[in-house]
């Protein structure tokens, strides 16, 4: 039973070559906007596929030395980043899950890509996977 | 763009308690049928939520010392184990796939969960990615 509050936006996928891994996922039959969205804050160039009638693959690729992704790719390699779900309040969600005893990265929401208020769940409070959750700002 | 030939069927994350994860994604806002499905070509005791109109979260946790879940969570520890992307026909996409290159698991497809004709395609050939392609059965 879907439950409209908690929905998957989008799974993430570290990259070493993003128009090989674009080609990759197009072969699968993906269909990938022709856009390239630079996200700075992140040190990454992304690519976007819908896979659902919420749901996107989002690939991550980085563009210089540095930035989160730049890291993760060099201790793990290529492979599943997290995976984020869409929730109405993400303050109001952020609260709850530390009341649970969930660890945040982030004391405050922040702004992500496409005008999003998000958070995310250290993966050591979700049994090893990071949790995005986000909230589309009007 | 949601390309009809290829839509999100799920995401399967290996777990080692399969209650304590289905606890951890409920408290993310998912919503678990109370069946539990057993595989035993895979050794997994499997749990559902729905995250989209067609995609779902699916917890593999292993009920013995056998099988490639086991072998997944001793060497890799916990986390996200593949993605699976719904198609008209599976036998044609592996032949697709085999020509451009890609290495499938299994030679011919096999019947998986739910009436599912299904195939893998080996993360070497898709950047670090273990996907699962699959066709429901009449």
């Amino acid at each position: 039973m879907l439950d409209k509050d908690c929905i998957l936006d989008h799974v993430a996928v570290a990259v070493k070559d993003l128009e090989k891994s674009v080609k990759i996922y197009e072969d699968m039959g993906l269909s990938f906007s022709k856009e390239r969205e630079v996200v700075e804050s992140q040190g990454v160039t992304t690519a976007f596929a819908a896979m659902d009638e919420n749901a996107h693959l989002e690939l991550l690729c980085p563009y210089g030395e540095d930035g989160p992704i730049h890291k993760y790719l060099a201790k793990k390699g290529e492979g599943i980043h997290h995976m984020c779900f869409k929730v109405p309040d993400v303050e109001k969600k952020c609260q709850e899950l530390r009341e649970k005893g969930y660890v945040l990265l982030y004391e405050k929401p922040t702004v992500g890509a496409g005008n999003c208020l998000v958070n995310f769940v250290h993966p050591k409070s979700t049994g090893g996977v990071l949790l995005e959750i986000s909230q589309k700002l009007k």
